[in-house]
This record gives structure tokens, C-alpha cells and sequence, in this order.
């Protein structure tokens, strides 16, 4: 799927997800590009992105480095996700970046990193495992 | 703290959190228990529990055990979560129990499954290790 | 298959595992119980158990919960671990209490706490997913 | 730390370190390139290496990493480690590559690959944080 496709395919599936805020930018190569501009009901206490936000975050790019290879499966399902928070993100741009390590015919194995725009820092890593459905 | 204690911290320090419509029933011997009542707009594609949902509910779960022990900490912090979903939920009670493993100066270690109101069937079953300010 | 036949299997199968040391104490209703005594051996810098040596245990424990239920299948495989080391063991037994949370037609997914035998302390807690063969 | 100064290091504080295999080709700039020659004892039923001897070196892979940067403490302990078992691994030479993601005072963060020598598959990744003793 392309980058057109997918937010189609997201319109149509999930109507509310674009109120998160997120732009996909690019897809392909088993990878998917997407930007966040975190504002402030992003936040938590101590001014900084919080859990739940870089959570749906990495969870999303990830589904559409899957979507964009295995086509318009809205039951594709994320079974695991390991995320580690490392630096703080104020109100601005952060970017996820997910390339799939293993795509097989039952599951889907990636890693997503999210760093500042502004300073390229990475705040986030995150691994995940998707369940693909039977075709 | 309390269960009323950290309702007034949550409210004054994280006014929008109460949007997302947890309901903490217990605290105290280094667990939480929440309570959430998943509704449409938590749902993901296939009608069930999405995964910021439930992230967003063990990070909560375990945050609240985190301060019952500590105390009023706002910058208490997520570093690692790691959750397995396992079931499916859809609209209905879920209950988030979190209990801590370690609780030390510096970290604190511990888990939290989510079971349906309705049946108790494991639905997400995840770990956290949260980063404790100093003194 | 009871504690008798995992062991038969094990000496066909893996005949150099039991030379790790392991005891199979017991198993059935989703669940294994495996003693380990932490010899010089297993000890890493700090005198406590080795992390590979800890990994090793819960792989193991989680391995003997699953063949319980599914039987003789060599290649039930780990997929996932994720491993906290929460305290240290110095020599002397350590206790690992290995239960499913799922058991599916494809995965399994489950916890193993490790505790130390001499005041109960839990020294280690994973979250593993065996991959099952298909039947 | 130097390659050389990490394996006088190792030899002296863990003596049979050594006798697992690994091979630590470089360091140096937040990473280490550890490989192993994976033999006969490395492997479990299905002739692939065990998730134990994976673990063993990814886990190493990140401590000769942590230690080029912060120097010879052998106290620096694995606090968390989440590992994939993404594809088989026969017997031959696998590569490590452990990269630091973050390094902090009181924690570091890395991510390891192992590959497979003969064609470069990734077989395993992992994401560990080693606690760092105070100064």
C-alpha cells in the first residue's frame, strides 16, 4: 500500500485515529516514516511527550510498515510491544521511523525509533510483534 | 497516598487524565487496582480494547502503585514497559491490577495484569519499571 | 506429560541439558516448577547469578510448563523474552515457577517468577511466548 | 577500553568467560562486534542455537560496549533484557553487533543484532539496560 492507500484505508477503518495527529510521510522498503507535532494534551508532568502518546505512536508506524506490505488487513494486531523511554520530548516534532526485521506468514517483527526533529535525539525505542491473520 | 489523595494529585497535576475514564478502586500493600469501562472510542478495528488503550491503563495502574508507596511524585517515570495482549475486550468493565516487585531508590519493578469484569480472562499481562526522582 | 516423562524426554532430546542442573519439581494446571542450585559455575562479578544462567532457568521452566500441556514436541521454540533481574543470588537454590497466561493453537505465553529458596525473595521475573509447531 | 584491555579485563575477572567462545572483534563509538562460532553444544533440538547461548551473547555484546565507554567495572549488572528469536541459526558464525542508545549515569540502553556470517540474516535482536555502580 502507499502512503494515499493507507490514510484511506485508516479513514475508512478507524475515522477517529487522525485526531491523534500523526502524518505518515513515507512508506515501503519494510519500513513506514511517520510524524508526530506533539502538543500539549500530548503531555505529562514534567512537560514532556507521555507514555500513552509515544505508545500509540510507535504501535501505529509500526501498522503501517505492515499494512504497506501485507495490504488493507485492518485484524493485523499487535501481540507484544517492549518500549524504552529515554530522553524527554517538549511540545514540537518527533518522527518514528519502524523497519521491519522479520516478516513471516503468522507474525511480524519490527523496531520503531523516535527521535526529536529538532535534534535528531532519540527519545524513544520500541520492538514490536504484529499477528498477521490467515489469508 | 490514598485512593482520594492521588485523585486530587491526578486532577491538579494531570487535570485532563480523568478524560480517559479510569476509576481507581484500591491501593495500598505495593498494588492498584483500576477499573476502566471500555467504550467505543477506546475500540480499535475488530471491535476490541486498542493498544493505547490498554497501554495507557497498566502505565496508569502501575503509576498509581508507584505513588501510593512514594508518595505525591509527579515526575515519577515510565524508562521500560513491556505488555503482551493476549484476549480480546470489547465494550465493557476491564480491571487493572498492578503490583510491584521491587521497589527500590532509585527504580521500581512491577506488574499488572488486565482481566474482563465480565469472565476474568487474562486480556494483557504487562511489566514496567518506573525511574523514581531523587529525594 | 508428568514430571517422569519430560525428564525421559529431555535425556533423549537434550541429552547434555541436565548438566545446567535444573530439577524438575513438578508440573500440570498450566504450570512448572524447576529448582536450580547456584553453584560457582553459574556466579558472574558480584557473586550472584549469571544473567545468561537466570535466562537459561526461565527458558527452561517455561519450556517444561508448555510440553506439560502439548506434549513431546521438541520444537516448540522461544520467540520472546523479556527478562528483569530485580535482586541478587548468591550460591544456593533458587526456585523458578513457570504458568501460562495463554495457550493458543499457535503460541503460548507465560510468567516465570524465580525466587531465592532460603527467604523467598524474587530475584528475576520474565514474560516468555513459545512459537507450537503446527499438529 | 580497548579490545585488548577488555579481554585482560574478562580473563581476570571472569575466567571462564572464555570457554563459551566469543570473539570480540571490535569496540569503540557507543558499540562491540562480538562473534561466535556457534558448535554442536551451542544448539537445541532442530539443530538451531539455543535461546540460552543467544542470550549469553547479546548479553556480552552489551557489557564489552557498556565497558569501551565507562571502563573496567565489573559491577555494571543487565537490569532488563528483551530478546527476539527471529531465525535459525545452524552451525557456523554468528555476528553481535551491540550499539549503546543511551548512556546515562545510573543506566545505559543498547540494542544488539546477531546475524548470521554465511548471509548477513538477522536471527536475533535484543534491547538490554545494564544498571551503571556509582562512581
Amino acid at each position: 500500500m502507499t502512503v494515499e492507500e493507507i490514510e484511506r484505508f485508516m479513514d475508512a477503518s478507524v475515522p477517529q485515529a487522525r485526531s491523534f495527529g500523526w502524518v505518515l510521510e513515507r512508506v515501503g522498503d519494510m519500513s513506514a516514516r511517520v510524524r508526530l507535532p506533539v502538543v500539549r494534551e500530548h503531555l505529562r508532568p514534567g512537560d514532556t511527550a507521555s507514555g500513552p502518546t509515544l505508545f500509540a505512536l510507535v504501535d501505529t508506524a509500526m501498522y503501517f510498515a505492515v499494512l504497506s506490505e501485507i495490504g488493507p488487513q485492518a485484524l493485523a494486531l499487535t501481540t507484544n510491544c517492549n518500549i524504552n523511554f529515554l530522553r524527554r520530548a517538549k511540545e514540537g516534532d518527533v518522527i518514528a521511523d519502524a523497519k521491519l526485521l522479520k516478516l513471516g506468514q503468522r507474525l511480524a517483527v519490527g523496531e520503531v525509533f523516535v527521535r526529536r526533529a529538532e535534534d535528531d535525539a532519540v527519545i524513544a525505542h520500541a520492538t514490536l510483534t504484529y499477528s498477521i491473520p490467515p489469508a
